[in-house]
């Protein structure tokens, strides 16, 4: 009998789900509204509906296994989404006994990069790692930390958020409330905001000096460093060397085997991993020196997020 | 029958160590030389000789369970010490199997802050936790991650290395071959350092301008501080600041429970948790603030590395 779990990955606007098998094939994928709904409980009730419905197309015999729900500020011990501010449910939502409600399954829930870091380890390239850590560039930086074969969740089940160390005191202003966070630098806004701090010094020979801040993306700062743009070049170099020396921090904390980037910005390629790399061993203690592998990330971007939710509960049954 | 794990803390110039009960009672304490021997055998006949003298003075019906090794550049995975600075025995020595020839009973080998981390576990304050970090204050600044309930070892067997994070590009000179790491500033060498830097500015009204860069030592600034000498209370507050920021990017790694402070400079109580506290509060990320405690270690200061020591063996026996 085929067994599936399903996925869920709440993005602030759109919800993604899926019935994902062992190997990673998600099946009968939907996407419904997230920010449409001012109330958590119409927003599960037309969840659960849609994943009703589309339960409908999976053919043959099967078992349903459990349900893996990655969430902003979703935190694993308590199965609570917990003040998240893109998220328009205020306080602490107890998500996982909601759906338990739906579903008489075992039910967990995280954050959305340490589900990556899951996904990595069961479908990904992280299979045969005890010890990595995963690192998500998207309009934001997350982590996940995967230490001794385990996911880091630590003493209130926030932990891995590296996107939020501090780089630059006084630096710049971040959705978190604090000053200079690593994701104010490395993220596709980050290296933007590098972009136009480049533009301010020296903005002669580069194509970039021709959009406007709300325009500007990181795909069309990729697009020009493929053309020898010198800001378009600086830019991934000071992101390189920012990401780089943190790495090197979170090497010594827990000492990886490797380090994988995933999401927009590490799909610029060398652009990103050689400054990176680069950095790293620079500033990395001498113990770990040459030891520790970046690598991209072989989650598939497509359902990347919804594999990671459901490796939450394929995790689980392999203990 | 009474149960003892022998406890062997070896440092640059003495090894200590003793026969360790459950509780953390030390017996039969004894001190060898370390660096007489330029060779590691003989170094080891010399220990294996006192500790079975040492043995005799045990009373009564006993059994000794195990070996664990508190050693500079300690590989928990190999049992090896690797390429450490400050021995004089050069490349990667196998020292639990050397003393498992001499004890047919379990040999547990790490590093000395790793080693304060199981103890604090197993004897001091952190019995009830699963999630901390040890931070040691000596000639340098050592560490031990605590992630749910598991020392953290990392992939090469050496993670916790904070004391070699960087702090300041191209800052102070470092004996591990870098610059500008975590225990040039945080650490007894290191404050003194700051000192330097201070009477340099402003020397005015401090009795800290009678001292030569080898008289001066902590517990002086300490004696000055409690006499409110200017420059020995900002050196404190400096010293706070660069722990207290390192601390906070600590916990958006492993989101510990408490901190642990142990050692010469913790012993200076409020002049060092005070700005630690404060500046760590100010830069930690919002969802961590006011959650994670700094606390003194609660092991004896005369034992603690031999009791850490014993405390490998004794966590692995409770496994």
């Amino acid at each position: 009998m085929k067994e599936y779990v399903i996925g869920i990955d709440i993005g602030g606007t759109f919800t993604k789900s899926g019935f994902v098998d062992r190997n990673g094939n998600c099946y009968a994928e939907s996407v419904t509204p997230t920010d449409t709904f001012d109330n958590v409980d119409d927003y599960l009730d037309n969840l659960i509906q849609v994943l009703k419905v589309s339960e409908k197309q999976l053919e043959g015999p099967y078992k349903i296994l459990g349900v893996g729900i990655g969430a902003p500020n979703g935190n694993f011990h308590n199965g609570t989404v917990e003040n998240a501010t893109n998220l328009k449910w205020r306080g602490i939502i107890p998500l996982a006994e909601m759906v338990n409600k739906h579903y008489d399954l075992p039910v967990k829930l995280t954050n959305d990069a340490n589900a990556a870091a899951l996904g990595e380890m069961v479908y990904g390239g992280a299979s045969e790692m005890n010890d990595f850590i995963m690192i998500t560039l998207g309009t934001g930086l997350g982590s996940g930390l995967v230490v001794g074969g385990e996911l880091v969740y630590g003493h209130d089940g926030f932990a891995g958020e590296l996107g939020h160390v501090n780089v630059v005191e006084n630096g710049r202003k971040c959705g978190c409330g604090n000053h200079g966070c690593l994701e104010t630098y490395v993220s596709a806004p980050g290296i933007k905001r590098t972009v136009f701090e480049l533009l301010a010094l020296d903005s002669r020979g580069s194509e970039l000096s021709g959009y406007s801040f709300d325009q500007l993306d990181s795909e069309m700062i990729y697009n020009a460093a493929k053309k020898d743009d010198p800001v378009a070049l600086k830019a991934f170099d000071i992101t390189g060397k920012i990401l780089g020396r943190k790495l090197a921090d979170s090497i010594a904390h827990t000492s990886p085997e490797a380090i994988f980037l995933f999401g927009g910005l590490a799909k610029s390629g060398d652009y990103i991993f050689n400054p990176t790399k680069k950095y790293m061993e620079e500033s990395v203690m001498g113990t770990f020196r040459n030891k520790v592998k970046i690598l991209p990330s072989r989650l598939t971007d497509r359902n990347a997020a919804v594999m990671g939710a459901s490796a939450l509960i394929w995790k689980e049954l392999e203990k």
